[in-house]
This record gives structure tokens, C-alpha cells and sequence, in this order.
């Protein structure tokens, strides 16, 4: 196993989470631009990769005790299209951590240009998809990565 | 070719749009639930269908000059998970007809329970991406179809 | 409910198993024709579709024995692409049964023109992954609409 | 623009070409496996990364000529399953250069274990979907990185 061999990793720069991906065919559509609802998947992947940035190890968590982040609300502004090819970027911020849910503010930025603008409510639920507190330790993280509002 | 050979239309009750599916293994993740991403999906199905039955062939006038709806706005809250084998349905209204968008109530449901509500807002876009006056007889069967207010 | 609010339901004309469905968006990509990986969505739903026919209810059986049909083997060809509104059906007919899988031929068409040739291989799996020999009566089930070779 | 912000590329090994993903959850489907359909879209961005990684550039050779690759056939055998937060990579390698396609084996591993094993044949076609001979250098990369016999 090489470098090659290991996936991306997105990481924070200060309050900031970046995570890059480049647009294959997969994710356009006829029109010739990122089909609308696959901008969702890219920011998921930033979220999770997030989530695991700050040491929360979701595959695990699902597996023991059936629990599991859902997206509750998206509110999201498409303003300009990436394209097949175009190198592009999730930047992330925890924008609020409440007892069972976290607020996320998302944008895709291809260079300094803006493609979306997003916020996230991710609640934590359990095996049955009630709510549930997370655990303090992951409030605790998601914290410390907050942006000061 | 029979019945079975014609693929499911969806239609008006009224000023509501009503578009029927079900739930496959495609449309669900690792935590049981229909992923958060595929409503969109299932959300532009039925526009697509909608439109169609008011009578615009977004296929051919993608063809003949390029244009196509694009979504500019998404707001959805998720209230309860659809799941594998879920019998659900769109149901649509037009809200609301500017110059070159238009705004568009959905709620997916099962049976009597309302799982997401959403707006969206799909804005009619040239080749080039630039917003576009729909055409004048587009806007007239647009709002023929819009809930009064 | 109307019948507008009953998702579409494929099924059998003889030993064919028939199920139709519209192009939409988001089974498109850039160069214009629908993604070569969605076929393989279209035939899982006619599968599910031809499997729920013959009396068999996936989603129960998962969640009672964590048991599911995982395909194990494609091989596929494409033929001539489908597009943005094409009206395609796929028609899927049982080779073979035996004591852990099925076989299953699957065409994609539209109108009489064939698109793609698959043949997929499903084995029946229990909740850990190891193949499990299906209930004697779904084999029965599979053997009753299998075309005679 | 910081290291993080420039999208994973793969490489080469010797003739062998190595892409490393990880397993998010829109990769996955309620019986907690990668869907069987995805694959194909992480073995399409494999090929996607070799053949930019051979200098051929595909969103622009689309945008001027209306060219590209498309799958004509696909042979695939699903071993094991990844799951979701799996680190895995797709291995590629070109055998067989002909005309107007490319034969290109391809296999996804989760370290030493192999997950799929396919056999992929993309065909260049014009942009009115008819095969067309690759551009002469196009051919020479593809036979300088095709694995010899």
C-alpha cells in the first residue's frame, strides 16, 4: 500500500472544514451541469468526514447501538453550476450544537467562486429514529470546532 | 405492448399534483431509511411529471435550444423516514409564477402522513445558464395550475 | 386516495415479467444519454417488482431474518443508449433457480428496440452475508415463472 | 488554497492503476452493503482519474466535439461487500486497445481482500453516439499503460 492507496481526508483550517472532490459523470445530468440533488452527497461526504475529523467514529456507532445522524432540514441556495471535471470544494462550520442536533453551514466553492450556499440540521437518533442526546464528548467536539457567532 | 408496458403518469386533483412510487433497495443507506439526498429525486420526478402534464416537453426544448428548469432553492424539513417497500406520494402544488422561475410546494406522503416539506424554486435557464422568460403560453398553463393563494 | 396514488406495478404476459418507467434527470448525465450504472437501478426495481409478484415481501423478510437477495454477478451490454423522457420498460424472465441464487435474464427496451442484454446472478443471503438456501416455497415460487429453457 | 483543497488524484504502479475511496452512506442501501450499482460508479471515477492521469482530457474533448466514452459492456462478479467508512481502491489496468474502444479489468479492494472483479469495455463514440477511432496519441497512451499479456 502506497499513498495512493489511502483516500482523501479533508481537515479544518481554523473553524473551517475543507473537503475537495473533483465532479465525475456520475454526477451531472443531460442539462450538463452537478444534477441538483447530488449536491447533497457531496456535502454529506464533508459531514462525515468531519465527523470523523473530530473523532467520531459513525460506522461504529451504527453498527453498536443502531444510532445514526439523519439530516432533519436543508435549506439550499444553488447559485452557480459545477461541471464535469471542475475541481470544487465543501467548506463546513458549526454554526450551532443543541442537544440532539447540529446546525451546519455549508458552501461548494470551485476557487474563490460560491456554487451553493447551505445549512444543515443533522439530529442524532437512535435504533428506532427517536431523537437522542448525543453523547457529551461528541458535544464537547463539536464545540471546539464551532464558529465563534 | 399492454397496460403494463405504459409507465406510471401521475395527475391533477384538483390544484395538487399527485406522482405514486415506491421505495427500492436504491433509494435507502445503511441506517434502514430512505437517504436524505433521493427525495430530490423523487421531488423532481414529479415536477418532471407536472410539467408534463400541463403539457411542456422539457426533453424536446432541451433538444431544439438548450433550455432547461434548474433548481435555484430547495428549503425541506424531513419529518418522518420512508423505508424499503414504502408505498408513498408527491404531492405537488405551484405556489407562486415569476417571469422566469417558479415556486413549487411538495410533500411526499404515506398515506395520511406527511414524511417532507419542501419548497423549491426552478428557475428557466438559456444554454448558457443565464435565467430566461418562460415562454408566455408556459406561464399561462402554470397558472392555471396554481393554488389560489 | 385515487388510483393516481397507487405507485406502478409491473408484472408477468406469460413467462415475461414486464416493468415500464419514464428517463428522468436525474438517470442522465453529460453526454446526454442515461448513466450506465442506472441501468442497473431500472433492472433492481423490476426485480424487486417481479419478486413482490410472485408473492414475496423483501422489505418483511429483511427486517424479520436480516436475510436479502444481493446480486453476486452482471454482465451486461449496451446496446443503444436511452434518453431524457424515453418511455423504456424492462422485461426480465428466471433461467435458472437453484439451491441459493437465481438467474435472471433482464432487457431493457423501448418501444421494440432493445437497449442493453443482462443476465444477473442474485443469491439469497442471511444476515451475516453467507449464502442461505431460500425458503422451499419462494424456489417453487421461482420455479412456476421460470421460462422453460 | 491549501493541500487539503486539491480533489484526490490516483496513479500509476507499474501498469497497475490505484484509486482509494472511502464508503459513504449515500454508497449504501438498507441491507447495510454497498448497492450493487455503485461499484460502477466507483469504477467509473477510476477510469475517469487513469485516463486524465494518460493526459487525455474528456470534459473538454466533450465540449468541443461532442466525443466520449461510453460503457458497451460490463462483466462483473460482486465477491464480497464493503461497507459503509470502509477505505477501499479500485485497481485498473488497460488489456486489450482496439480501434474505437478499450477493454480495462478492474478490481475493488479493501486491502488484500478483493471485493469485485470486472471486465469493462468503453467505446469512443461521436457526439451523435456512432463509434469513432480514437485520436492516434489517445491510442498510444493507452497502449504504453496496457498491461502486457
Amino acid at each position: 500500500m502506497t499513498d495512493l492507496d489511502q483516500p482523501y481526508r479533508g481537515g479544518f483550517i481554523g473553524p473551517e472544514h475543507h473537503f475537495a472532490l473533483s465532479v465525475y459523470f456520475e454526477d451531472t445530468d443531460a442539462y450538463g451541469i452537478v444534477y441538483y440533488a447530488n449536491y447533497l452527497k457531496f456535502m454529506e461526504r464533508a459531514r462525515s468526514d468531519m465527523i470523523r475529523a473530530v473523532g467520531i467514529d459513525q460506522a461504529s456507532e451504527l453498527a453498536a447501538s443502531g444510532s445514526a445522524y439523519a439530516v432533519v432540514e436543508v435549506d439550499i441556495r444553488y447559485r452557480r453550476p459545477a461541471r464535469l471535471g471542475d475541481d470544487i470544494r465543501v467548506i463546513s462550520t458549526v454554526e450551532d450544537v443543541r442537544a440532539s442536533s447540529v446546525l451546519i453551514h455549508q458552501r461548494v466553492m470551485r476557487r474563490e467562486e460560491q456554487l451553493t450556499d447551505a445549512r444543515v440540521t443533522a439530529a442524532f437518533l437512535d435504533g428506532q429514529g427517536k431523537p437522542r442526546r448525543h453523547p457529551p464528548s461528541w458535544v464537547e467536539k463539536f464545540r471546539e470546532i464551532a464558529k465563534p457567532a
